[in-house]
């Protein structure tokens, strides 16, 4: 059962939040990413234009890191915001690529931080070239991307990009420091997720915003948008990391209950669990490595004690929080487009 | 024989480029290093001020990371670049935190590239935290760097910041790519150090320039400035990899020759060495490793080589075309410091 949630009730929560738009799932998630396909074509040709290295090793594994199937979310906001605001030139695109290339770097540590030998369906870079190539073409990516924030005479830009870089690392950290922690709370939980993965998310939209002139109510708006759809991103995440379809999500099922990374769903059936589930869960915590036995056991556990579905109602809560900010941009089709994007958020399955 | 260098051939030296100041030379080194005393004083204060986390752990690494024995080289010349250009007041010294933040994240990103257990006289950060508190916290050092950069309304100052983390981390690769390579040479390994150490010496001296809103020649001059003495820097640290006292410079001896990586005094030995030596010093270093008879054998060719010699001879002519790049401000205390630094880096023995 690698999909817990039935057409049924996904049908059900369209309903309640776009009720103008009950479409086939399938069909809907295609038509969002179609409507952007312009958008994905030119982000894809300036990602490649700004990480020029002279060494052809750093070219290389920026490549690798760069070009896998990434989902090209943040830079989308970037564009998008920018958009919304009122400017869609090629300043905007340049930008968009500074959060990838952030986002790439900060998966390359990750993955040596965190042992993860699949990314994006293929191995790690660091499971290829090393720890020490990797680390270095992270630094590499994380100087390309300031260099290139810093190219439109705005500090707010560049402060913007590093403030979410320091809260990355940070949130990375503490889910370090908290591995295996069985009084790991569901505020850690938001702490994490706010600093390692909501940050940058928002910095995308706020940058975006930021160059395109906006009002300091429209910047905000625009950033808390990013905050809560970042956090809904990670959850969803969180959850896929479960019940996903392992070949469709390109990487290992499991692999957050192998590394005794505690997540949302845990923290619930940890907290719901019976005594005897609750030991049998924490020994499987601790011991780390589960087997496919245990796995299964523990995604029933995740299921029977609401822990999934628990998870899936607070980010819909912020997917809809993260909609309700946008009240303050007149009716606009990127504003549809948002809209939209924080269902995809939502219902996306890899 | 610890020091290859005779206290007659510093004499000389001395004599050559210094005609106007023949001190003993460990009085003189004392000397230069108590006139910048308040100066020093006030850089480990602003070091303190900014880095702050609010998680514990990020503080007590990045605190170790900082607060070993470092010479503060850096913020030291973004000091004094600044006074020469005509400012010294106290956001000189908050912009100095930053290259020596940078430095500190690269030292904590090389040592796990390099394997290095010992830095300034103490274990590496991730011999005691691990590799994934140390990546995470080298990248949390260099954001707390960038977004401090970003504080001065000055976009250039980010952009030197960002370029040259970039050449950093292209410097360390071509080191790593070029590890053990027996047909490595001169201007290799002079790209090398350009970019690994002298591109953020360079730097520091840079964003003093500009924060005292310096015209482009003086801009010019001063990167210059370190652009030269960071080399001679790097020369001399390749020399004492070598030829130190460990106690003294605070790490183990021939940690260049056990890691395979190929400096100066080697790539001369190779080249003025005997077929029968050539083929033995190949094997050590194809080895890795080296036991402390190989090693003492080594420093004996790089000496009857010319290897070291050489060497200092380069460096020599790198910190003389570092002071003359000065010569475009008039006389002033801080000229003469700034000379005075160039001196010291000659003459350091740790």
């Amino acid at each position: 059962m690698l999909f817990l949630y039935s057409r049924l009730e996904m049908g059900v929560f369209q309903v309640e939040t776009f009720p103008e738009k009950v479409y086939d799932h399938r069909s809907k998630v295609k038509g969002i990413l179609d409507s952007f396909k312009p958008d994905f074509e030119k982000i894809e040709q300036v990602l490649s234009r700004h990480f020029a290295s002279h060494i052809p090793l750093v070219n290389e594994i920026s490549q690798y890191i760069l070009f896998a199937e990434g989902k090209r979310l943040r830079p989308l906001l970037t564009v998008c915001a920018a958009r919304l605001c009122g400017r869609d030139d090629e300043a905007v695109f340049d930008l968009s690529a500074v959060p990838e290339y952030l986002h790439a770097a900060s998966l390359s540590h990750d993955d040596i931080v965190d042992g993860g030998v699949m990314r994006r369906g293929r191995s790690s870079a660091y499971k290829i070239w090393g720890n020490k190539a990797t680390v270095l073409v992270g630094d590499f990516l994380y100087a390309r991307a300031i260099e290139l924030a810093s190219r439109f005479g705005d500090t707010r830009i560049a402060t913007a990009i590093a403030e979410a870089v320091a809260l990355m690392s940070e949130g990375e950290i503490i889910q370090l420091l908290q591995a295996k922690n069985p009084s790991f709370d569901e505020e850690t939980y938001l702490e994490i997720i706010k600093r390692k993965t909501a940050s940058l998310i928002s910095a995308s939209c706020k940058i975006g915003a930021l160059l395109a002139g906006a009002g300091k109510s429209e910047v905000q708006a625009l950033s808390d948008y990013g905050l809560y759809l970042g956090q809904a991103f990670q959850m969803i995440d969180d959850i896929l990391d479960y019940t996903a379809d392992a070949s469709e999500l390109g990487k290992a099922i499991g692999t957050d209950l192998a590394e005794g990374k505690i997540t949302l769903p845990l923290v619930v059936a940890i907290k719901k669990a019976s005594a005897k589930e609750k030991e049998r869960l924490l020994q499987v915590l601790r011991d780390g490595n589960p087997s496919e036995k245990e796995l299964v056991w523990v995604k029933d556990l995740l299921f029977s004690t609401g822990g999934l579905d628990y998870t899936r109602s607070r980010a819909k809560a912020l997917v809809i929080l993260a909609r309700e900010g946008l009240e303050i941009f007149a009716p606009l089709e990127t504003k549809d487009l948002l809209n939209d994007l924080a269902w995809f958020v939502l219902e996306r399955r890899k």
